[in-house]
């Protein structure tokens, strides 16, 4: 076969994997009669899922539930759909596990902090999706992160999320063996995002590589945590060597979004804005404004790229 | 030396190293001017430690936060402090990251899902107790889990958290190097624990290990997530294998938590209550009045415990 040839197959294929239905990586859920969604309060004996979310296109996840409601009343008075001041109920009000909110064909959600709190949420989100027959879905995590070598403020636009060796993958155990899934995450995606960045030009964005750690403190190289057995000059070997392996930031949920992402067939990006410089320091000492300033910067970047794929910009 | 003065002289060490101040194992904090606890919105600069928090012996943590107002509500009342419908601010609210409440010497404070989650929180809490130079601290996790083998509702008091493989051990990863943490438990505080519910006798309580996993879905063995490679067989041989190795209950935090607790020098428990028996099934589908009276159980225990240090029995 001519490569030609090839490589026009291959394109073909990405799209049509990456942007149409969920694709669920479980025979077990079809023999199931009932799914209840546990951490959501949701269950498809007791709610319509098709009804509910069947025309969401863009779901928008995030640590803190109040900035995800925040996000959810910035977007629709972005989208014309309601204002800033409306009020948005919280779909997972039975529950204190996650905070849910939609306007819409865009959803946010919450996912508290770390690999386990925010696979949790993704399992749920992935089969919420499917249950509801939706297609060609956008997911993005916009969040917070520490920076390395960028100033303050900076928003990374996620190239690859990888380990604390600065690896591409993810180790997931499953049933006690451990087993290896890529980070990758949409290229294509990711040069979107930053020419909305472009367009926008209100800060500094970069795309990197995001590291992704299972720890604040010690594993992010902090001197500050109520344990610490390494010092300053170690610290800053680490995470000198974390910026010339390409990372410009770190951050607790990235490699589980990207590889849970990649096994559904689901268009995804990460978006964090860099509190700190973590070559100069550890503690987050910014003033309350500045640093609600900062964490606005991810929502303005996304929801501009919302209202631009609704052709509303 | 004679056996019998070793065997003294252990037995004096221990509630002397275990029993007294918070043992920090970061000689950097000491430099630092101010401590910001970010996820506390709490900082040594802006707020009186020891007036606030001096006079804590107990802290109680779990995952949810309604569950930790929940409990001080209750143990309030318990110990003739306030009343169940009193109003108890959250300590913690500059941020939704945890939430934290106080009456006498109980501390109640949520931690959220995971590892990662319950470990910011951790770091957080032990420089807290620090510099509130507060002594004699016990700690104690009340929580959810899926119990293995045993009738839903029973309680467990943690013997050991093990890992995906069984093993008393916890992972812990530092500037990229993987170390290796000891997850050993007060045994002399789940004996204590044990004759508390023996003596309130309304429910099923049992000391059994405490299987602590980085995933709620492929990580424990469930067939309904939204990525599922297994078959039930293969399922139920790792649940029997786990219950056959000492595993009672399942878990997402005991780990950290115990390793933590072992090198601050802190006297810790882990209690949780089991929604589900994981040889019959994989979704929690007990009614809403039911679990809610199901985590009410680890409450009740600990609440006694309290009253009963406090000689208020």
């Amino acid at each position: 076969m001519a490569p030609g040839i090839s490589n026009e197959k291959k394109k073909e294929d990405e799209p049509s994997s990456k942007g149409n239905a969920i694709h669920l990586c479980n025979p077990h859920l079809e023999k199931m009669k009932e799914d209840i969604l546990y951490h959501f309060a949701l269950g498809t004996g007791t709610h319509d899922f098709p009804a509910l979310f069947g025309d969401v296109k863009f779901v928008c996840v995030g640590g803190s539930p109040s900035r995800m409601k925040a996000f959810i009343a910035y977007i629709a008075e972005e989208l014309g759909l309601g204002s800033q001041d409306g009020d948005y109920p919280n779909i997972c009000a039975g529950t204190d596990r996650y905070a849910m909110y939609k306007v819409g064909p865009v959803l946010s959600v919450s996912h508290g902090m770390g690999i386990p709190s925010i696979s949790i949420m993704l399992h749920e989100l992935i089969k919420l999706l499917y249950h509801a027959k939706c297609s060609n879905i956008t997911l993005i995590r916009i969040g917070t992160s520490g920076g390395i070598g960028l100033e303050p403020g900076s928003v990374v636009i996620t190239r690859q999320s990888v380990d604390a060796t600065f690896k591409p993958q993810f180790e997931q155990v499953v049933l006690g063996k451990t087993i290896i899934r890529s980070t990758n995450l949409d290229e294509e995606l990711a040069k979107e995002l930053m020419q909305c960045s472009k367009e926008i030009n209100e800060f500094n964005t970069v795309i990197g590589n995001t590291m992704c750690t299972l720890d604040f403190y010690e594993g992010q190289g902090r001197l500050d945590g109520a344990i610490c057995l390494y010092n300053e000059e170690e610290k800053l070997q680490y995470l000198k060597a974390a910026y010339d392996s390409g990372v410009r930031n770190i951050e607790m949920e990235s490699s589980v979004f990207a590889a849970m992402c990649n096994l559904s067939g689901v268009r995804a990006a990460v978006v964090c804005v860099t509190l700190l410089n973590r070559l100069e320091g550890d503690q987050i000492s910014s003033s309350h404004d500045i640093l609600v300033e900062y964490q606005q910067r991810p929502q303005k970047l996304v929801g501009y790229f919302i209202k631009k794929s609704l052709g509303k910009v």
